[in-house]
């Protein structure tokens, strides 16, 4: 099955600490990557996890917080010293339009690569980005400022071959492919064998979902429904859950709460405020309701 | 002797490695604190060296390359985020003025300390700035961009009292100060005891000058003439003189030619090229020039 990895690069929140990193993921996905914000020193921790610059056409940003973006003007410096020539691609909320502007005026100029910044709908779900490997949707956060997560849904793979019908009517390899994109295979003979007989469904696409920061917002549980893995903020442990509604924020136990709601496979949870120093009972809490939930940490790699 | 250190966050340079941060350096002089360039990852890095970050109150920007300042977006947001109240003074080429007002415009919205901006002029040496402990001046350097190192000259200390002469002649305690200061002293009896029977000359006030990014510019030597100590950076090794020379940096060999001429007493190379992973050649390089030199890295902090 082809990769579909998602590499935790920082799971910390705003204020800086000695344990974690900034906000950034890259997902891996058919040997392209994808980057979910990009907090300060982001481009440190690729270094760290061996994560080829070169590779990576599309950021995209949650909100305007610094910890969430303030690592943009360092990588798109880098890519430009490392030589680049394609485009790369930022989607953000509207907000961060004048940064990235700024930042590219004051500091890229006559960079080998162009930086293309595609505004975001924070308000509704919508596709924001498709390929041949992925389709990107927003998905509206509850936070103080415009805010979205992102799902990630592989493409539609192709149906798998039954090799012992292929061999039984000795069907030739240029056929092959043909019959991948669902055509019947008519014999030399002039008898027609259904595609179905051939082959068996495509494995189910693959989704994953990135929310972060948000509140507790049942509103996107649709959006998230049974995605293969869910990341999902929780700040603050049970114990702060006061803290965590006047900042917009979750405790593990409602980011666990949603991830039951929404009956996905697997909850990781992440973007950890600076007071824990352990994070256990973040991870017993979460635990509590949602048993398949594991604790984000720097270096991570996760096979989706 | 009161505190007068220089602690090294970062000495890299532009491209990010694993093995050095961006350029930064603290001075921590009677117990405040003096920021000298801020690349990515510098508040995380002051965390690592348990720099209490209340005690910063200028940073003194160097030159518009993301290496040296885009660690301050990071470090503005935190101050605030911690709840500082006083002015921050951010003193820098005036490049640098765009970049730092769209950055606190977009988000330090609601901030409860102010920034600001301090235009440096970086074509002649200039008095930048001076507090009761320091005077700090503007060293014009030779970069692709206009760029200026920083001279810190410590504000002249008092005479050392010669405790012997004080007891002999019972002088009260209340006395000491205005002796301090330069009086003489008269007793009651009504004869006068010359303050320089009284007093040694004060130690002479420390420098340090920190030279970086910059090609090889001998115009500097009458600025850091015998400073106690010099950061000088020295990118390349000799082998790679000529990448220097396009790119307006400096060699290992070329920073200690600059340490000898201006008889400093001592020499800290820095700011090394990406390319490097073993810097002893570099080191070997500058000490067959300049011996009293010293290899920059990332912790390190000097007594001056």
């Amino acid at each position: 099955m082809a990769d579909f990895n998602v590499n935790i690069l920082g799971c910390g929140s705003a204020l800086p600490t000695t344990r974690h990193a900034a906000s950034s993921q890259v997902i891996d996905l058919r040997d392209k990557l994808y980057m979910i914000d990009c907090g300060e020193g982001t481009q440190v921790q690729m270094r760290r996890m061996h994560i080829k610059f070169a590779r990576l056409n599309h950021i995209f940003i949650t909100h305007a917080h610094g910890d969430h973006c303030f690592g943009i003007p360092g990588l798109i410096s880098t890519l430009g010293m490392l030589g680049r020539n394609g485009d790369l691609t930022i989607h953000a909320p509207s907000e961060l339009k004048e940064y990235i502007q700024t930042i590219v005026k004051l500091f890229c100029q006559g960079m080998p690569y162009f930086v293309r910044f595609n505004p975001v709908n924070t308000n509704e779900y919508s596709l924001v980005m498709e390929d041949r490997s992925v389709s990107v949707y927003s998905i509206p956060l509850k936070h103080r400022i415009p805010c979205c997560g992102y799902l990630f849904v592989e493409k539609q793979r192709e149906p798998h071959i039954i090799r012992e019908m292929i061999d039984f009517y000795q069907i030739p390899v240029r056929a092959i492919q043909c019959i991948k994109q669902g055509a019947d295979y008519v014999t030399p003979e002039g008898k027609t064998i259904p595609n179905a007989w051939l082959t068996r469904p495509a494995t189910p696409a693959r989704r994953y979902a990135y929310c972060s920061d948000t509140g507790y917002f049942p509103k996107i549980l649709p959006y998230i429904h049974q995605v293969d893995l869910l990341y999902h903020e929780a700040t603050f442990a049970e114990a702060d859950a006061a803290r965590a509604y006047e900042t917009f924020h979750s405790t593990a136990k409602q980011a666990a709460t949603i991830a039951r709601d929404a009956e996905v496979k697997r909850l990781l949870i992440g973007h950890y405020s600076a007071r824990y120093e352990e994070l256990t009972p973040l991870l017993d809490e979460a635990k509590s309701v949602f048993p398949q939930t594991c604790l984000a940490q720097e270096g991570m790699s996760l096979s989706i």
